[in-house]
């Protein structure tokens, strides 16, 4: 971790990071194996513990070193990474053993930490996997418990995001299908309401 | 049902209304009862049959409405509905049960269904709860087997979102915290990739 922009959220305010609904990366290493995907079905569950859901297909490489490793990172990638975001989404690591690097993924690790996770991000959520085998096995549903959450300051900070302040490249990515994705747009704040 | 833009979305792409992460009204009815409420933390499941997930707090009185009914619906609002949003998931029932009427809602129903949803909305899910005492008791997690799609073919058709071509208003919301808002950005599409 060299970049002096990744900050430290507190846990209790990392749904934020979330809660605007953006495609995800997963990432995961076990003692044989590192992947990262992609997942737009991830989401907050819990403020405080803070946990999240995610869903991960039986057919995914991730998937297994979750369930062998019991940790897991999210990550909220920008639109500059667009295209990483959609080939580790589309392409597998039982067919490409190479894939991360075919995919352009550089790595690093947060101090303290040793779940690999994406360099560029605007936002890590790290989390401990809570076994939960019916969900798992019955609807893929995997939950973790976050117990360190950073964001970069210059897009992310004292618990708001500030999108509208710095470059498009920085904006969130939603997938809608087939590599089709929305950026996240402009902040819209609502009348106060007696 | 009278707007003529409403038309049925097949189930197998109704993930497609949900996959960008929107900020969703969720609405329900039982026999004494009619509650709709604001939740951030709702997100597809399945693919096929069609599930999805809605976080429902203990608190809320449109949880103890499904709970009674079964049945639920998750909709798509739009940047137009920004304050009615905010309004219905700040002002509990239990508080005032005129809630609906004071946040200017207005409800209707689709052909051969009794669940009642909100007016003026982008998309519309009916689900039938999957009842898991588990998850709803331990995570306040509901899971929903949808049973029927609707989209305004105004800015849904044929299997995707058409935000860039009408007006602002129709942008989906998507709520960060204390009635922060961002509005769903510009298409972007990744390049083709070997």
């Amino acid at each position: 971790m060299s970049n002096p922009h990744l900050k430290a959220v507190p846990l209790e305010k990392s749904y934020r990071l979330l809660n605007h609904g953006p495609t995800v990366l997963v990432s995961a290493r076990d003692q044989e194996n590192t992947d990262v995907m992609a997942a737009a079905w991830a989401c907050a569950l819990e403020f405080q513990p803070a946990k999240v859901t995610v869903v991960l297909d039986k057919s995914t490489k991730t998937r297994k070193i979750i369930e062998n490793s019991g940790y897991f990172a999210l990550q909220v990638p920008t639109l500059k990474q667009l295209n990483m975001v959609q080939a580790v989404g589309t392409i597998s690591m039982h067919d490409q053993p190479n894939k991360l690097e075919q995919c352009g993924v550089e790595l690093f690790q947060f101090d303290q930490s040793d779940i690999p996770v994406v360099r560029g991000c605007a936002a890590w959520l790290l989390c401990e996997l809570i076994p939960e085998p019916h969900n798992q096995q019955t609807h893929d549903l995997f939950i973790g418990k976050v117990i360190a959450a950073y964001a970069d300051e210059r897009v992310f900070r004292d618990g708001h995001w500030y999108y509208q302040d710095v470059e498009r490249e920085w904006r969130s990515i939603h997938h809608i299908a087939g590599g089709h994705f929305y950026s996240i747009g402009d902040p819209v704040s609502a009348d106060d309401i007696d």
